[in-house]
């Protein structure tokens, strides 16, 4: 099975086994909504990619930790795009959970999608079980306080925010989380694997700001130009748009260099460059260059 | 070190543990406010009783397994309390979260609670690795989807209700899984401490139920008449009061009956006693009889 493959079946395993008879079906069908269908499925790609490029010693237990992290993100949209966070009205091309399913069904869904996290990990039954409380925590840094996504949202309620705090944990904290948990998964130190992670999440968050002004809504799945109608920090409003492009492609040479050594450095390099590609596409920076000369 | 301090020192601990520089600060005091100053702390008072009365043969577990049910159980008042659901203005004497840090710090102060019970679980080090993932999936499975706490909170949100599954998941849940990862922790088996817990759910609800009728609001910390106010299905309402003080005591003496053999079993079925004297005292059984006559 490839990643991708892998990773659907896991996250599909894990919410058939919510949906027992003797449940609340609304609650089964608003949890299974925010997870399928999918979006690009960025931090679990990057889980398993890291865990193959350190040999990938125990694929059941990098699979949980990839679905893991993938509901973990998946809770945290449905979180933020409540009316009380964004107000959004559309993801991945359909309305928003608490648009169907209603504001209460939207936040029991997230707290479901958090609860079921943890457990998939549980039941991962590692060949070593030493590695279990080691993924695990380094996927809760990645989600609580004082430096998970979770914090990274409460920045937002605050009355002075530090920007760097605020993007780190809003969205590096599950980046990095994502590639400690894959090398720890295959039994590999995780500290060496904590910069790619950082470095990617950065980007990631740069290509986040200059898709909201330059995708199409369509493909995106979701509005475009939220930042600035929320007045949100943007790198797109810092440095302009060609500067937030040039910025965002020096974020993926350091993501690319801070690959360590190991048996599948190309192949995670090849990996990066790709995301590049899908995020930032070579065509829009053409673009972007012709319209400024 | 006593019960209640065992478990008031591992929350304050795993608390501590979140309240690092770089966080958000507000959210930290939304964390706290949630946890302290506590409630009657049933679910991991029960947790330790049951592994004490196994042999408690790793505390740090079981006071993990204990933290980590309480703060799953703050965390289930805190959006229990939110405006989309109870609306409730006051919770332990003092505002609740929503009220005092904003509806958007209530909700990430939920999430966050809910990713540090699992943190807490992964931190406990058992001297036995095997234990962790039992009681990892015990307390998963009496919250999560399909039959815990926040699959009872959904069922509020569906247009066909089954009053009993409401019940078991929304109380019941919780207490068995206290029972049973308390059983687990101390290596014994779960399933014979099941019934213990779902009796006691059971009782607890019709406890809740009379005392939201019966009880002053200043000794609850929270407002009464709520059940009738919001139309819920109550105890007191089906069975009259005098029908529910005595459903309640019958349910209490299930509990009792339920403690399977073990070396603490007086023990533990003193707690039950004095659990249901706490609850609803013989001194409102005696008056309710006097008024009735």
């Amino acid at each position: 099975m490839n990643p991708t493959q892998r990773i659907e079946q896991t996250l599909s395993a894990a919410l058939s086994g919510t949906e027992l008879p003797g449940g609340p079906p609304r609650l089964a069908a608003a949890v299974r909504r925010a997870v399928f269908p999918g979006g690009a499925r960025v931090r679990p790609r990057l889980c398993v990619a890291v865990a193959l490029a350190c040999g990938d010693s125990d694929p059941g237990l990098s699979n949980a930790a990839a679905a893991s992290i993938e509901l973990l993100h998946c809770a945290s949209l449905v979180h933020d795009d409540l009316p009380c966070f964004d107000d959004a009205a559309t993801r991945r091309g359909l309305p928003t959970v608490h648009v169907e399913f209603g504001e209460r069904l939207a936040i029991l869904a997230g707290d479901a999608l958090i609860v079921l996290a943890f457990q998939v990990l549980g039941a991962a039954n590692p060949a070593q079980a030493a590695r279990l409380p080691t993924v695990l925590g380094l996927i809760a840094r990645g989600v609580g306080q004082p430096h998970g996504i979770v914090a990274g949202q409460a920045w937002e309620c605050e009355p002075q925010l530090s920007l760097r705090d605020y993007q780190r944990a809003k969205t590096g904290a599950l980046f990095s989380a994502a590639t400690m948990a894959g090398a720890a998964a295959a039994g590999a130190p995780c500290e060496p694997w904590c910069a790619l992670g950082e470095w990617l999440g950065e980007a990631y968050q740069v290509a986040d700001d200059i898709r909201d002004v330059l995708a199409d809504p369509a493909l995106l799945g979701k509005p475009t130009g939220r930042d600035q109608a929320l007045g949100r920090p943007s790198a797109a409003a810092t440095h302009g748009l060609l500067g937030a492009v040039e910025h965002f492609h020096s974020l993926i040479q350091n993501a690319a260099d801070a690959v360590p050594d190991c048996r599948g450095d190309r192949q995670l390099r090849a990996l990066v460059r790709a995301e590049s590609e899908r995020l930032v596409p070579a065509a829009w920076c053409d673009q972007l260059a012709r319209n400024a000369a």
